[in-house]
Order: structure tokens, then C-alpha cells, then sequence
């Protein structure tokens, strides 16, 4: 195990500046909104917790979040108490629709592995990689990496409708 | 506020085969982990709580959240453990760092928001926007928008040494 104090750059002073700072949220854009929603609800298990439309700059932003049942029952519906609700959470996925893409057969989104890369990848802890991905495959899911393959057998990379890569560890 | 429900594509009954799926980490590629790491740890308040190298492959992944001092005081030692831990946690923000390209003073990373398009930003919550945007002034940070600046103005994006955009909430 890596002595991580001394990994260079790692400032590990406790800071009251930066008290309360927490990764909220992730942003992807995607061109449908429709088979996204579907894909992160219905395959991927997240629950979508707000919807805000923008239509003067034509776009919206859908938030989702992995969420127990219970975590979600009483989400508050004023507007601006479901931001603030959203914004106290962690590992929120924020998809950006701006409308009308859906529409151009030609359009699509840069996933960040191809040139010029960047961004890589979002990721899902699942109880069982094996079972997770048969089921992946029965639902027409396209994969980059199945367990199978590669040197690394406990891990998976699956693409979700933009063909944005989703690790499956 | 939306009806959630009727938006086209929400999958909203309960699905016993998505039971325990986390939305776990999100991966960027850094050049410089060195100026990275300060970043995100001195700058963002993160803490780095993984590190895991690859000689044959010439790369390293650095794992970092937002934890409370209490969070992260009894981390396990052992590595698998340490995998198990950070992989049960949410809000990981994956950094991988592809040995050799901090050298390289013409390599950069895409950002995502310059065509072609796709990721869009990470975000932090802080308490209180005003005050972290006049410290993130004072420590030399570059601003995308200053909360001052649009229509905005509870919101601000700044930038990551790579030139990530992260939305500040």
C-alpha cells in the first residue's frame, strides 16, 4: 500500500476553508433524452429526482441518483427545495438535453476515449459483475469490455446510449 | 415541478436486478498528477484515499472524495480492502495519470465543452459560493464564470489544472 502522505501534491492539513465541500455531480450531455432516461432508469437502476427546462436557451437538465427506495419517498416538491435536496446528495449523474438533437441522424456526442481524449468514464458498483452483465447482454446493451475479456476478469465497461463508457465493478 | 413519472423514458417500479447498483466514481485523465493532486486536496478540499500503480502499462489511478476527518480516519491498510472501501463509498473522483505526459509541454487534455462536445463539468457544493469564489480568486484559480457574471449568479464554474470545467453550487 502506497504511503499516500507522501504522494507528491497530497495536502492532507485539516482546512476549515473548504469545509462542507462535496462532489455533487457529474455533467454528460446526450442527444435523446428519452433512451437516456430509459437507459439509466430502467438498466442502470437510477432514479430520476429532477427535471429543470430551460426554454428560452432550449435545453433541460435531468438529474438521477442511485437511491434505496426509501431514500426517495418524500422528496420535497417545492422547486426550489428539490434543488437544494439534489445538491445535498452525492454521486448525482446530471444529463444535459439540448433540444433538437434527437432529431438529427447525423448528431453525436464525443465520449472522451477517441482523440482528443479526456474525460473517460462514469462507473457503477454492482453486487455481482457476472450476473450484472448477463443481464446487461440480454437487454441488448453494448459493451467495450465484457468480464471475459482482457486481463482485468472483475471488471467491465458497458456504453450507454451515447456510447459514453460505463466501468461495471 | 415536473411530474417525474410522465417523463418520457422514467422507469419507476421497483427492479429487484438493479438492488445495490451505486453510481461509484467518475474518471478523468490528468497530464500532471503532482499539480492535480494539490488541486483537488488543497484547493477542492478532496481527500486522496487510493493509489493504485501499473508499471507494465506505464499509467496510476488516484482516488479521491470528499470525506468528513471522521470518514477517512480508520481507512483499511490492506488493498483489497482499501478497493472494497473506496468502491462502497459515492462522489470517487477517479484520476488517471498516463506516466510521461507531464513532461510534454505541448500534451493537454480535451475538456469536452470545445467541439466535439460530450462530458460537461463536475460539481461542488460549498456552503457559500461568494466566500469560495473570493478564495479561489486569491489562490490564482482560473474562472470560466465568476458568480458575477450571466444570469447566474448563484453559480460559478472554475477550472482544474487541466482545464476541466467544475461547477461551483
Amino acid at each position: 500500500m502506497t504511503d499516500l502522505k507522501n504522494v507528491p501534491g497530497n495536502y492532507t492539513d485539516t482546512n476549515p476553508d473548504t469545509e462542507g465541500f462535496t462532489f455533487n455531480h457529474t455533467m454528460i450531455r446526450v442527444k435523446d433524452p428519452k433512451v437516456s432516461i430509459d437507459f439509466y432508469t430502467r438498466i442502470m437502476g437510477m432514479k430520476l429526482v429532477r427535471k429543470n427546462d430551460f426554454p428560452n436557451a432550449k435545453f433541460s437538465l435531468y438529474f438521477l441518483g442511485t437511491f434505496d427506495e426509501k431514500e426517495v419517498l418524500d422528496l420535497p416538491k417545492d422547486n426550489e427545495e428539490r434543488r437544494g435536496w439534489v445538491l445535498s446528495q452525492k454521486s448525482i449523474l446530471e444529463l444535459t438535453h439540448n433540444w433538437g438533437t434527437e432529431n438529427d441522424p447525423n448528431f453525436s456526442y464525443h465520449d472522451g476515449n477517441k482523440e482528443p481524449r479526456g474525460f473517460g468514464h462514469i462507473a457503477f458498483k454492482v453486487p455481482d459483475v457476472q450476473k450484472a452483465c448477463e443481464r446487461f447482454e440480454k437487454l441488448g446493451v453494448t459493451f467495450q469490455k465484457k468480464p471475459s475479456e482482457g486481463t482485468m476478469r472483475s471488471i467491465a465497461f458497458i456504453k450507454d446510449p451515447d456510447g459514453y463508457w460505463i466501468e461495471i465493478v
